[in-house]
This record gives structure tokens, sequence and C-alpha cells, in this order.
């Protein structure tokens, strides 16, 4: 059996280190294969473990006195806690200790810390933050997934950059989320190729001619949650407003709802009836079902768990930082950044002659 | 009685011209102020007149041959068709007779007729599209209003055109959406000031030192629909983003509902028991209610309403129009960007000094 050493920041998120300690005995208990290096106080960590079932042979404590906090300002915090549990957690990842990382700290300072200190992926010039979430693609049963990158790592991106998140994101949606071949679009405000900054024109130009992705042109920002692209390339800048904007209106309408049908019992009694149908919308609505944001193009997948993460959205993220070693999702990354690297030379080539 | 001379594209739309006529029509029932100027085929034009009991001293007719379509490319059909109704009907403004123009055609056309045609207001570089959406202000009988600009007409803006779109937004909020001290907030990916791209930064800067605004600081994309600023002041690549966004949420999550409880029985029962509320949510979120789109920085106020606006649409759209006549809304924003400037030179006085 394979063995994935899964890294985790027992000390970042809002319910560190109790949810986090819990959502990794349980993602352990789900797959045999996972060995777990908990980074954080090891007096706290220890206790925590003592009345669980945990085998020793599961797990290994690593101790770092220091926390980074969600109000901490990455840059300042990398410097003043050189040994808060994320930086020593990203250390181990260096040093050959831990095949992923999953942490629910500051995302700030999980992307700086990766881009600091974990080598980049071959043909990798920038780090990438992903979302991943439910489109609307199929039945209401199986909403199937989406991925959006970057939303946030990079504000402004060159062509070649957002190539290479194109082809990284294929990659996790195949490996990861389980899609034959999925479709990748490019995040832009209209579906002709000529719309946009220079940057995006000239990046649908290169992703139509990739071989290695399924590039289906531009999409627009009502397209987002479509289901109609799997993959969705976009600039950090742009990625983070669409993102925000989506979960702004979520809240907005829960609100509105609220607001609305407190007037009157019919209501009430409607929405009660409705509940069943409800929970499912919610359930479908939920980050914790679908295991954080991945941080891509390093050495090492990253997953950036939600900062509210309780034990179950830790468990996914751990059982897909898992998956993520088990399918060799980085090595199928290099891999791909390569062909492409090559069919850019032969491109060339023929252009040349 | 002063008289709001509105220009109406008769033939931009989906329902042109019949619905075009019918909400003109109802419009100068509900404002004596308003007298009408179609533009488009005077034959048709004349027919749906004929019967209505539009007196003739409130109305005239100016026959235009052509028609810009929403397939057509903006660019190629303004020399393709000089005779269309949106540019006969932009011409009718710039020679004077015509205060305000109201057209349901393609986006891009209105756009860019206005901004070949129609003079620019004195101060302001760049033409800008704005939308106005119901935000969550008040209780669920008033919603309130929020307008954001620009959503598409300037793709990249330098931080004074930024600072413009701000002051003109200012003013179309406080005379035409009757806002006594409208919160102006800069759409970017963190509150903190030094977030975003370097224009951002400086566009920050200038708001924060403008006295003409009330200036709130960066708002997230989670913030539109909050309803913390009523004016919120973006790039056009990114207004359209996160506008085109949100729209796609809210007919993605329409669409999951309908699939979610076409499930069984309860829930219809349930649905049918809600429908009240839904039907004022639904109002809430009807674009017909709130008169479409404003093209701001002109010599004049043109509104661009939805292309599939019927009558209401329309009639909604004209009462803005005149609205915006009656309270000299261009004056008022030429004032603004007047003091503006002053503001800047003695600033830079000061400095100096």
């Amino acid at each position: 059996m394979n063995t994935c050493r899964i890294v985790i920041d027992a000390m970042g998120g809002d319910y560190a280190p109790d949810e986090i300690i819990k959502g990794a005995i349980s993602a352990s208990e789900k797959n045999p294969a996972i060995f777990l290096v908990f980074v954080g106080n090891e007096e706290k960590i220890n206790t925590l473990l003592a009345g669980s079932k945990l085998a020793d042979h599961r797990y290994e404590v690593v101790h770092s006195s220091q926390v980074i906090g969600m109000d901490d300002k990455p840059k300042a915090a990398m410097e003043e806690k050189p040994d808060a549990s994320i930086i020593v957690a990203a250390n181990l990842l260096k040093s050959g200790k831990g095949d992923a990382l999953v942490s629910a700290g500051s995302t700030g300072a999980t992307v700086m810390v990766s881009a600091k200190i974990l080598p980049k992926m071959a043909g990798v010039e920038r780090g990438v933050l992903a979302s991943v979430f439910p489109a609307n693609k199929n039945k209401a049963e199986d909403p199937g997934l989406s991925i959006m990158l970057d939303i946030g790592a990079t504000l402004h991106c060159t062509a070649s950059q957002l190539v290479s998140f194109a082809i990284m994101g294929n990659q996790y949606a195949h490996h990861v989320l389980g899609m034959e071949n999925p479709r990748v679009g490019l995040l832009n405000i209209g579906e002709e190729e000529t719309k946009g900054y220079e940057n995006l024109v000239e990046a649908n130009q290169l992703m139509k001619d990739s071989p290695q992705i399924n590039f289906i042109g531009n999409i627009e920002g009502k397209d987002i949650m479509s289901g109609i692209a799997d993959v969705i390339v976009t600039e950090g800048f742009t990625g983070n407003i669409a993102l925000k904007s989506i979960e702004g209106l979520a809240e907005h309408a829960v609100k509105t709802g609220k607001q609305v049908w407190n007037k009157n019992l019919l209501s009430k009694l409607g929405l009660t009836m409705l509940s069943p149908v409800l929970k499912k919308l919610k359930r479908r609505l939920d980050y914790s079902e679908y295991g954080g944001a991945p941080i891509l193009g390093f050495s090492n997948l990253v997953i950036k768990a939600h900062g509210r993460s309780k034990a179950k959205a830790i468990m996914n993220a751990i059982l897909l930082a898992a998956q993520s070693v088990e399918s060799k999702l980085v090595s199928a990354m290099e891999v791909a950044m390569k062909e492409y690297y090559l069919s850019m030379f032969d491109k060339d080539k023929k252009e040349e002659n």
C-alpha cells in the first residue's frame, strides 16, 4: 500500500486544533493509506489524540510554537513568526517529509508561505489558488463540480501563465475531481476571440492551439455557475471579484428570503413543507462538501480549507489531498506542462520552415 | 411647465416597436411634462399611435429607414447603416432637438453611438455604462437601489477616470435615485487601501481626498449586493464580470430550485403556499422596475433599457430620463466635476507652497 503522508496545520482555522484533529482522524479511518503529520502545539495535539482510536503508527506530531492568525499581515508574520505551524508544515514538505499539506489558516499566509518555501513545479512561473464549487451540470442529485483558477494568488497574469493555469486545472479536474475530458473556458467579457484585454486575446489563441486541453473558448460571468465549463481560467483579480460577487449574492438571497417570508404564517407553513428540499439545496452549496481550495504550481499539493471548517470539511480536504498523492497529480501536471512546451516548440519550428 | 423632450429609439429591442410605443404612451400619461420624439419607421409608428389617446401636441415622429440589430457588430453597423434609428436619435440630441434618449436596442451600439456622436460632458474623459439594481439595504418592501459603474463601456480605466465615474454616479444617485448623501465604494479585492492594481490604489487615494463624494473606501465582490455602498465604482472589465456573475448565479439558483422541487408533491404544495412571497422576491429582482442602464458622461443622459423590455420597463426608463432632465442632472454633474478639478488644483498649489 502506498502511504500518503498528509501534513496538517493543526493550528490554522477558527476551530483549531479540536475540529482539525477530529477531521483528520475521520479521514484516516476512511482511507487506510493516509499517514498524518500534525504540526502545532505538541501538548494540545497529544491531549486531543489521547482519547482517540488513532493508532500510533498512523501519525506523528511535529511541534511548532507559533501560529499565524487571520488578522496577521502575511508578509510581516512570515518574518516575525518563523516557527509558525504553516511555515514548519511547508518546510516538512520541502524536505520530503510529507506529500501534501492541508491548512484552514489564513489564505494569504498559506499562499505566501507556499510560494516562498515550496519549489515550483517544472514549467510553471506562478502558483495559483483555485476554487472548487458546484455548478449546474446534471440533475439535482449530482450537481457536478467546476474549478476556477486563479482566484487571488496572481492578480495580473501573462498569457502563458494563464495557459499554465489551464493545464494544471485540467489535470486537477481529471485526477482529483474524476472528469474524463474537462471542458476549459477562459473568463472574459464576451465570447468573441478578440474580446477583453490583450493578454486574454493572446491566451485564447494559445489555448485554442494546445492539444493538452479541451478548450471551449471564452465564457462570460453568467456562465460560471451554468456548468458549461469544468475548468474556468482567469486572472487572480478577476477571479476574486467574480467568486466573491457570487458568494455575496448567495448571502443576500438568503437574507432577503428570510425578511420576506418571516412576514406571514402561510409562507412559514409552506417553508416547513419545503424544508427537505431546502436542506438538499443547502448541502449542494455547502463548501464543506468540496474539500477546500487547492493551491497548485508547487512541488506538492497544498489545500487551503475554509477558515470556518469543522471536522467534516477538514476530513474532505485531507481525503482530496490523499487522492492527489495517490493519483500522482503533480507528476501528471508536470508531464502535461512539458508536452505543452514541446508542442509550442514544434509549432515555432514549423513556422520557421 | 418645463417640457422634457425624450427621444425614443422606437425600433430597438425585442418587442419594438409595439411595446416601446405602449410604454412611451404610459410614461406621457404619468408625467405631463414629457414630450415624446419617436425615431423609426414612420408608417409603423403612426399606425400604432393611431389607436391611442396620445394628443398630437405631445409627440412627433422622425423617420429613419434602418435599424441596428442585436447581432450587428456595432462598429461596422454604424458605417453601414447611417440612417439607423439609434444614430438619428443621437443626432437629434446633438442638434438640441431632444433632452434625453431611451433605447432598448443593442447595448454595444447604443454605447458606441453615444460616444461617437454626443459631445462629452465638460471634465469627463470617458463615457460610462451604469447598472441600477436592488441591494439589501432596508426592509423587504423597500429594498433600496445601488448603482454600479462602469459595467463595460471602458474596460481599463485610469485613476482619474474612475474618480469621474464616482462623481457622476454620486450625482445620479442623488438626483435620479433620490439619495441624500450616497456612499461611494471602490470595487477591489480587499478593504486595505494598498490592495489591487496601481490605478485602483491611486483612485482610492484621490477619492478619499475628494470632498465631492462620501467615499467609504474599497469594497469587495461580496459587498455588491449587501447594500453597504450606494455607488460602486469599477473598471468596465471588472464591472462586467461581477454583474454577469451575479446574474448567472440568480439564473442558476432558479434552475436548481426547479430541478429539486419538481421531485415531490409535498414541496410543490409548499411552493404554492410560498407563491405570494416568491412573487415579491421576483418583483424585487425584476429589471423592468428599475428603468434600465444609464449611459453617463455625455451632453445628455442616454438610458439603455434591457433588450427584453416590455411596455412597463420602457415606461420606467422614460420616466427616469424625464426626471434626469427635470433635475438638471447633467449640469449638476458638470458643476461637481468642476469643483473636483478646482479642489485638485488647490491641493497642488498647497503642496507647492
